[in-house]
């Protein structure tokens, strides 16, 4: 699978309707309920210096949230894989933002029947994302608590990657007025949830908690947890009090978007002495150095590219 | 405006970046936050026998919508009505579902910041699509009561029209597993809310009762408020609970996509005597009667089509 002769694939490659284009012509139908009723699913999977990252945590993944949907990619998983590397290699990119996605697809006309539709996959690759850019994750990102409750694990699965970010984006543009970097949501409960794209985690006493139910299970979270067993650093799953989270010593995000991300401030109180604590900044550093170790890569063959 | 030379507009017609197409070249980036972040408001008005039907009613709630998201359509109130005519012209369609929707758009590359992003505007008519057919509304659909949450209010705004309907789709896949046409979701306070596209409305005693929040202020549940005042019949909007729906004399729905639709069922219940009762059946006749009418029409000016 090859770009069409002459097309610029440095912006990015999609695969599309079974064939490779630029970013650029990556559409889907204003009809397809995957827009209209955010009828879709997807997964994101990171490629660092020419290797993908957990690809196969990735893929599971994603396998599992189009099972949950009724969603039908159509190809096999070696199938999907195989385009995500096809899109990598077109593109050239050696760092990379990967995503697979999974619409329900157009109905035909007049149908409001889910279970009758040709679901259609998609994937691209763009260059690598940064939900927070370097510089903030140097000096520690500015948090900001929603008032904005999280939309409810029972009326939309959390750990079935969806769409559903209305929430999340109402609170983001409290947070940006603020003048803080963005957003974590709280349930119904009063409990931490995750922010826009990324896993929340409190470091208190050198052991670390994070939510355990009601958020995204992160394949980078899940780094995480293995960086802290190497390190012989406590690291606990359950229910995060926002009063926990600001008295906490340290405060770090993680997303494929980004990996380890640390916080200074939480609705503008200082975080301990207001920049990047020992453990996020050790957790950060190994994170990256683990990558340049080949820790969970797939290396990508870009022939001549 | 008009559509290319050649072009085929008999399936639909839309307006995308500031030109007509036919509906199936009406397409959306997968990069903008309006499919990936489900960023994205609209609203659906239709054309029947050549009217638009409460149009400005519409245009009001879409403009609510937008100012509510911090979208900017970028046209003004009359530019979009002007759209909106131009692709009922241009599709020749006399009975038509018209949709003006309004996404964040792409952001630049990079970019998490949802206040800095060109929004995008669109609108499209395609043939009339109804909820539930015209065999069902005669025989009277069935309805399930769906065990999934709604979303609730807090976390997405039910009166700020949106794509997001995981919860909807969820509860609908439930519905038509179990033989029903189509379901009602409850909140998590375990009130009747709203269904995938429709408002509810419970007869009982001779009056109507539809819940008060938690759901879209639906232009076809104004009017059946109207046709309700012109009748006589009392109407009301408070809580419903799921028993009041059950043991209704009778029950309907109410969309602009199949106007007022009689239920006959309730999880396989008969609902009085499992037929479209007296008031449903009259407010039915009534609705389409006053369309005849000229009830809150604007005449669409088809030319020579």
């Amino acid at each position: 699978m090859e770009l069409p002769d002459g097309a610029d694939g440095s912006a990015g490659v999609a695969y599309s309707d079974g064939a490779l284009v630029p970013i650029s012509q990556a559409t889907i139908s204003v009809l397809d309920w995957g827009f209209s009723h955010s009828d879709v699913t997807y997964d994101v999977v990171h490629v660092w210096k020419g290797a993908f990252f957990r690809l196969d945590d990735h893929l599971d993944r994603f396998e599992r949230s189009c099972a949950n949907l009724r969603l039908d990619p159509g190809l096999s998983r070696d199938g999907i894989r195989d385009v995500l590397f096809a899109c990598v290699r077109a593109s050239g990119l050696r760092d990379a933002y990967v995503e697979m996605l999974c619409t329900r697809g157009v109905p035909p006309p007049g149908s409001r029947d889910p279970r009758h539709v040709q679901n259609r996959f998609m994937a691209y690759a763009i260059p690598f994302v940064w939900v927070l850019d370097l510089a903030r994750q140097d000096r520690g990102a500015r948090l900001h608590l929603a008032d904005v409750p999280r939309i409810s694990a029972g009326s939309v699965d959390p750990t079935v990657k969806n769409f559903h970010w209305g929430d999340m984006t109402r609170a983001l543009f409290q947070a940006l007025d603020l003048g803080a970097d963005t957003t974590v949501l709280v349930d119904a409960d009063g409990y931490v949830t995750e922010g826009p794209g990324f896993n929340v985690f409190a470091v208190s006493d050198g052991a670390i908690v994070t939510p355990d139910t009601g958020v995204l299970e992160g394949v980078t979270r899940a780094s995480v947890r293995e960086l802290c067993e190497e390190a012989g650093i406590p690291f606990t799953m359950g229910k995060l009090h926002p009063q926990a989270l600001l008295s906490a010593d340290e405060v770090f995000l993680s997303s494929t978007a980004g990996g380890i991300m640390p916080v200074s401030y939480i609705n503008n109180r200082v975080l301990g002495v207001g920049r990047p604590g020992p453990v996020a900044t050790q957790l950060r550093a190994r994170y990256w150095q683990r990558h340049e170790e080949g820790w969970h890569a797939t290396p990508v063959d870009y022939g001549d590219a």
